[in-house]
């Protein structure tokens, strides 16, 4: 059984703690969060603390606070035998050096608390001081099903760059069709099968063999056209940067 | 039975012959092409032809060419009975308007040759010049199952807009992200599960709840520390660009 405390409950928290109660082989101990309120609903199922200095000894103390954050609330958490991780891609696994075991448990995805995830799906980005974390954080991650990788904090973050382009950029670029949609009285259900199929093609095909469209064809009279509608000036430079870049980039 | 006759043999074409060919209540009576060759492997099953003046009668002649040659191509079609329908996203149905019946069949999708599609779930915009045309032109849309709907050309061409954004330049930004995986020597496949994610979250959140990241967060140090780690200058300015209008879209 790997003892979990969880430290933090904003979105990653949140679904950690959700998938975590429920995994077999892990007993989460303890979960602190600065505001006691937010986990309220959970002190039934869960020991819940707003007070660090009463934090039950645990195997790996998983920290999901924002990235500013993760260094000074980590120190606070000193001395202890367990195992001090962060769960964040942009951080360095330095940052908690001052321990003796530390490591970082990183879940590649986008987690909001209204929507919920599948673990079994979610790649697990590990990183650890020894090799007796990375074991033990490795366990912690097989328990959940998902693919394991290892990954060093450059890599981590160069990740979690790209993960800004694939998801946060792209889901932004769906509220520039929805609000086209809206703005012409289209449903925007009819553009979700295009989305889900934008998405499905690059599990088979690579992003040059997938890529369709007026930019690609040099077709310059539809872009020329499409910039013409563009009733945002926003939209019109994305679309004009982004035109661009597939010319240069597919040559 | 509707007696379709298909022009064009690109991406849309192709993929309208491929459902086409195997659907009840309709039969291809013929599929044309400005160079036979590309159709030579489906000889055996459709009549094929390069000469425009060699086509059958047909309830529906679609034409699924390129946008600048529809309304010439059309022209040479001229006092058939059959519906003359184009099937383009940008493309007004007043390009039609020499002929006595005349529609729109848009499939909204992104067609590549290597990648099977399932017309179940594309939603088929349709116009037409009368009712006798709308109603021939949804009994076919009918045939393939997929959600239909009446659009006009100015509500298509902002669709067609809409989809430039949410798959080309989507499409676009996993090319990024795969960059990115590439140059940092991880596998793509650690991004897949978001990819797939980001789209699945949008089928039951709206966009704005589907947001997440450090530009919504505002979160300065993060994104200075990804754009001084982007290599690429066309990298750069699309993030720096997107960064600022989801903070302006997000308040």
């Amino acid at each position: 059984m790997i003892k979990v405390s969880l430290i933090g409950a904003g979105n990653v928290g949140f679904h950690l703690h959700a998938v975590l109660q429920k995994t077999a082989g892990v007993e989460i101990v303890q979960w602190y969060n600065r505001t006691k309120s937010s986990l309220a609903l959970h002190a039934c199922a869960t020991n819940i603390t707003d007070n660090l200095s009463e934090l039950h000894e645990a195997d790996i103390y998983l920290i999901s606070v924002s990235d500013d954050h993760i260094e000074k609330l980590s120190t606070l958490l000193k001395k202890r035998k367990g195992i001090v991780a962060h769960t964040a891609g942009s951080v360095t696994i330095n940052v908690l050096k001052a321990h003796e075991n530390y490591g970082v448990f990183y879940p590649l995805q986008t987690f909001s608390k209204q929507k919920t995830v599948d673990f079994n799906n979610i790649p697990l980005c590990l990183e650890a001081n020894n090799s007796h974390s990375l074991k033990l954080l490795q366990q912690l991650a097989g328990c959940l099903g998902g693919p394991i990788h290892s990954v060093d904090s450059v890599q981590r973050k160069a990740l979690h760059i790209a993960a800004v382009f694939v998801n946060n950029f792209t889901n932004h670029l769906y509220s520039i069709g929805a609000s086209l949609c809206q703005e012409h009285n289209v449903p925007f259900s009819v553009l979700q099968p295009l989305i889900a199929e934008t998405a499905d093609k690059i599990q088979s095909l690579s992003t040059l063999e997938a890529q369709t469209g007026p930019a690609l064809r040099k077709d310059n009279t539809t872009v020329e056209n499409h910039l013409s509608l563009l009733t945002q000036e926003a939209h019109k430079k994305i679309y004009s940067l982004l035109t661009t870049s597939i010319q240069q980039h597919n040559g």
